[in-house]
């Protein structure tokens, strides 16, 4: 029975996701990215075109947050922000081709640290893992939590 | 090229740990528990005596803060406090039988809605999972953020 005990699972995934969290910021700093502003960039890569209250939802920060952060990048000529043809009070935020260029750099430096932790793992491991972190991600908040 | 891109470590695991720790906050509110308390029930059942700082230290709390809950803890007699032998400024914390109880009680509560969860993967793939994610949070903090 004690030998089948297992840790909790959040108690494993908060700790680790900080330590991760705490990893990327010399490499956010080194590209000139807070946190927030890499979270944007990288929310906008998976879907190019949201509007400002979806794209703050996403990455969890609230929207009077986002605004600064969004006029940061806009100034840098990172990202674009137009008003939405389908609904005039909403705008749409998209990458710049330069804003693209920098989540890709970031990301592969971020991608190329966290890879020399799993390469702890051995490979059918390491593969088994990031698929089911991957499954575990997709299933959508409301449904783990009205599951749970 | 793009078929072998995969989401940020981190991306996928602080939502993710998130998630888990609202599913946990119903869970504790039936076991009368806060989300520090049970922090500190938890790390108390792994090496059954700590000293304050040692364990504000491994909960990610600051001391101040974890001086209330312990006192609480106390007066529900569900931990116990000593002075630390080896070291009279020190003080040992431990579970008390009812403490261990009712920790067990809320861990097996927790675990179940976890395993709900984790039901999703395919079994191999659970079992990889779990042993991976238990080797990388053994990784210590430094190491991980010296080598990444």
């Amino acid at each position: 029975m004690d030998d089948e005990r297992r840790p909790d699972l959040a108690a494993m995934m908060v700790p680790l996701g900080r330590i991760l969290m705490a990893a990327e910021e010399p490499v956010l700093r080194a590209h000139d990215l807070t946190m927030w502003a890499y979270a944007v960039l990288y929310a906008l890569d998976d879907r190019p075109l949201r509007n400002q209250s979806a794209l703050a939802q996403s990455i969890g920060a609230d929207k009077t947050r986002i605004i600064g952060v969004l006029d940061g990048l806009q100034e840098r000529g990172l990202i674009r922000r137009e008003p939405d043809p389908a609904d005039r009070r909403a705008h749409l935020v998209s990458l710049t081709p330069e804003g693209r260029r920098l989540r890709d750099a970031a990301q592969a430096a971020i991608q190329e640290r966290e890879d020399r932790l799993l390469a702890r793992l051995p490979e059918n491991e390491r593969r088994a893992f990031l698929r089911a972190l991957r499954t575990l991600h997709a299933v959508p908040r409301d449904e783990i939590l009205g599951d749970l």
